[in-house]
């Protein structure tokens, strides 16, 4: 409807896609956290030095953002954006930490469930990313996500449920109840992701 | 102070009340399953049906905001009272479902108190939905919403003082914070309405 | 970039001025809680006094937001600051409350490690806002602010390590967590209002 020009600026795309890459790593590490044996402290270090890549690429498009004059959508989208990838990065890196710090002892079978859930939200962002140029073009992506985000729900309160089933004790379900809700957050932080999307190809149209 | 015509529409102030009208049948639900020998299952079932019809007026709203070229007001104004009134739809869903799926055993006497205050701010926020065609006449809505967002605050901190007094075991403790904490975040989001209302009313003079 | 006049108005900087004086009163109420044979209750009083002064300011600034033609910066910058402002003060109360309500046994020796964050915190941003005139000269200020956050993130991941090391019951953990999360999230919302600084400064450029 609203008439724009805009020159290309890759770079834009290019620190989204960056961004949305570390996601995809942060979300592997998870998996690996969950394994059986897992040296946690090692992925939990891991998860720290992916975060601060992540911060860097963050870092870099907001400075960029700065410091366009013509930005290749509404420079509050880019922010809202960046900061949403950001967010799903501190969360999972949180969920990591967690899992190390608290010494959990034992992992309910039904949280890997909820990390593929995560996973693929992370591969469907990652690869959404780079055609942002044609926002219109990711119809699939952002409904793909919302279904999985109804999934993610499901999955949490079954959880939820299970962890008040008297299977735990108090202090395990304390410990469990923190990870168990940082992971939700995450793949609701995933889902605010594709509604800015949604939102920037509604303005495009 | 600014100067604006705008064609009155009819529809979004109609789809907001029949969303606002189920907020009211929320709160009854929620009252229900309060009641000592409540089918809670039923209820829950109730309550989502309840939910996805709220949902659908809120896909409606969104969806004639984004396709109408003038609102009768500001088109992020819409969005964000649709989102807010359909926050407080989820939030007592959850209520409803947890209080189900957790089989809480007993249930504090002060919740029906707090259920008392949601089910008055449903009332209050469905009469002043019609009402939004001359937002100036609505400062007793928004005055009273907040009179009664301090009183459901003041009975969530006697709630928790209560559930932590030693009567309740840390696992029933740990059911009914998450339950009660949803309640107060329902109370909250009815305030948040009423806050966006007011900051229509605001911008209208 | 952009080009701007605007009449200097002394008040909006010294209502935000007195706002932030607030919270370096309620930081010191929270460290005298802390201590030793205080008197909860008296102290959750004063802090209340303090929260309803600080109220005051905010509704006097909104106010005068509302009636004013041109604001000195940005009309939203002027609520988004006042209500992070208003934010600290809500959660410092909050934890004040907390600790005198739920009558906690033991507090945890870092709890003071982490309320010494929150002063520092304080006496930065009560110092910053009446350099808003000039808000280009902050940038020690907001680099600072997120230093202290990091901080109280991480002392924040110790001190629920600590709850959950099997020092504590269950029951006096669901008390501290509590406690030990709203503390975080008022370090959490100053450095928010350092955000909004950089971001107005940012403007100004």
């Amino acid at each position: 409807m609203r008439l724009r020009f805009r020159p290309v600026d890759g770079s834009f795309y290019d620190l989204l896609a960056q961004l949305a890459a570390q996601l995809v790593t942060g979300a592997a590490l998870l998996a690996e956290v969950l394994a059986e044996g897992a040296d946690r402290e090692a992925v939990a270090e891991r998860m720290r030095d992916a975060e601060h890549v992540a911060d860097e690429f963050a870092h870099a498009l907001f400075k960029q953002a700065n410091s366009t004059f013509v930005t290749p959508f509404d420079r509050e989208d880019i922010y809202a954006l960046g900061g949403a990838l950001d967010d799903v990065m501190d969360l999972m890196d949180e969920v990591v930490d967690m899992i190390h710090l608290y010494e959990v002892k034992q992992l309910p079978a039904m949280l890997s469930e909820q990390v593929e859930v995560l996973q693929r939200c992370a591969d469907l962002t990652a690869t959404a990313m780079p055609s942002l140029r044609n926002p219109g073009s990711l119809e699939e992506y952002w409904i793909e996500i919302n279904r999985l985000e109804n999934t993610g729900d499901r999955n949490h309160r079954r959880i939820l449920a299970d962890l008040f089933s008297g299977e735990y004790k108090a202090m395990e379900v304390l410990k469990l109840k923190d990870i168990v809700e940082s992971l939700e957050g995450a793949i609701d932080a995933f889902e605010h992701i594709a509604n800015i999307v949604e939102q920037i190809a509604v303005k495009e149209t």
